[in-house]
């Protein structure tokens, strides 16, 4: 027998995607299956459903802190709906309709499952979607909250992962390792010290991790425009090199176009590693990561800035030969890898 | 704080759908929201999607036994489509895509979820539905299974459980109480005892139990006859009561209608219950449950037999003063409760 570390994450769900369309081949009202941010069905002429579902688990995806009071619950919820909306957003489609399944442990009281309820449903109802169904159960492990969230676009204008172009130029929105490093710090904490704090009170970076943002209206602005799309909820790495594998195509990054967030190159300063060490580590950031042709620069830019969003322009799509390069400052050269977040 | 077990499943769902339509009121676009097998969504007119969910839990839902070697784990994959398909089924839609979210302890051998995803795989592609998404995730708890099935149908023709007219009479296609009669069976074995056999060696309430039916073909030729339909999930008893609940209606049972299967009273008999007790017992059998007017029983009769499928008319829709009884072969009338499954 194999061992789910043997394979990994993207292993099994090329392992399990070979199943699925051996034992049934890919209808072609299914416009896209599994490997993206989301998949695509066409019911019907004329439009597309784009769908997507995402797993938290206690301890693992976040804090079991988090269910020990009101207000964190809910601030878990929002999260929770965020993740999930951050993939519809990354295709440039507009969430509709969500179903929830809660796995329960017994001891959990119902408060807290209604105020991590109330986040969702809110976070959820300021982007005009419905919780319309979903399912409860008790599990004897930790709590599990799993949502799919369905979104509505006209057909073709989906943003996927495999259209990156040679020549393309990559742009991030978002605060790229802030997450990772947000958690580190809540978990250097007492837990008493900062359950008892209100959210402003946290150091900018654990507010990234605890509340992200998804970039919903930056990605409907995008369509049309860019060739490719990913949010980053494993790593700028990892999930840039989903578009690389997807697109067949190198990159190349450059270390003076980097973000370097004050808060960021604090954190790193202070733990001893350096800020792209930090900013390369494993991340669920949400950020939204996209390839443009050059040309379409300026509009790009003049768009998000409309939104207070800045964009950074850390490298461009290259031949696949190239391969996936980082460089640095100093003007010397370095071989990447596409890691990220270790899921088993 | 208030506990689960005080407010049960059905009390938590009933808050839970209160957040969800106070945050974000129902959109006219969902068509059906929490509270029947499945969701409706019109994205645009003229068709609609249908949406439902459901978690297995291992040692909850399903023996881990059936996580032990690769024929089990296909069969455990039939069974979590199957359930799926059931609720697609009991709204007469035609389900066409999953998702699949796994939660996975990090010991459970890969070849086990490929047997798995292949048992769910070939019984969603029996019905022609693709998987087509879905997410995979590392657990400290027991491994679960959460599926998103996503059926279509045309506007208006989905049955549902509020429907039922005073007069109906009660058709029930399947085995009751024959799953929860098989688990029980499989649980008095030595576990080593019934792994090691063939399907077909097992008693048939224990194939019942591992290798239920959805009725998909039934579901859906009851459209346009059918007032009100559920799949018997819970119980006989639970879920007909949610038909009546959500119906405002009362209803008669009849002792002597009632299905009476050669394998349950003779499990019954052995358990010393009554055969009535062994049928009442929270048990998830898949059956279709539906109420139609008397003038189309012959043809839904005439339909269901060419399917090879037998129908229980066990009784009639009451007008809600008469309550929810149950006349025996004596003619005694008995009051029914409708209990389930207790989910928490």
């Amino acid at each position: 027998m194999t061992s789910l570390k043997e394979v990994g994450e993207f292993g099994l769900i090329e392992r399990l995607q070979r199943i699925c369309e051996s034992s049934h081949p890919k209808p072609e009202e299914i416009a896209l299956g599994i490997g993206d941010d989301a998949a695509i069905w066409r019911p019907r002429e004329g439009h597309e459903i784009v769908m997507t579902c995402d797993t938290q688990v206690a301890e693992r995806h976040f804090l079991s802190a988090f269910l020990q009071e009101e207000r964190w619950a809910t601030l878990l919820g929002e999260r929770c709906a965020t993740v999930n909306i951050s993939d519809i957003a990354a295709m440039g489609a507009q969430p509709k309709v969500a179903l929830v399944s809660l796995g329960l442990p017994s001891t959990v009281p119902v408060e807290i499952i209604e105020a991590l309820y109330r986040g969702m449903a809110a976070t959820f109802g300021r982007v005009d979607t419905h919780i319309s169904g979903g399912n409860v159960t008790q599990t004897a492990g930790p709590l599990f909250v799993d949502i799919t969230l369905l979104g509505d676009i006209k057909r073709g204008h989906s943003i996927q992962r495999s259209g990156a172009q040679v020549g393309d130029i990559i742009g991030v929105i978002g605060d790229i390792g802030a997450s990772a490093a947000g958690l580190s710090m809540l978990l250097a904490r007492e837990e008493a010290a900062w359950n008892a704090l209100a959210l402003a009170e946290l150091d900018p970076l654990e507010q990234a991790y605890i509340r992200p943002t998804a970039y919903l209206q930056a990605g409907q602005d995008l369509v049309g425009t860019a060739h490719a799309m990913i949010d980053i909820s494993d790593g700028l790495l990892s999930d840039l090199g989903h578009i690389l594998r997807a697109s067949g195509m190198g990159a190349r990054l450059y270390e003076d176009r980097l973000p370097s967030g004050h808060a960021l190159r604090r954190w790193a300063t202070h733990q001893g590693i350096s800020l792209i060490d930090a900013l390369f580590a494993p991340s669920d950031d949400y950020c939204l990561l996209f390839c443009i042709s050059p040309q379409d620069k300026p509009a790009v830019q003049a768009r998000m800035q409309q939104q207070d969003l800045t964009i950074h322009w850390i490298g461009e799509i290259r031949d696949p030969s190239e391969g996936f390069l980082l460089e640095r400052t100093d003007t010397s050269i370095q071989a990447l890898q596409a890691k990220g977040w270790q899921h088993f």
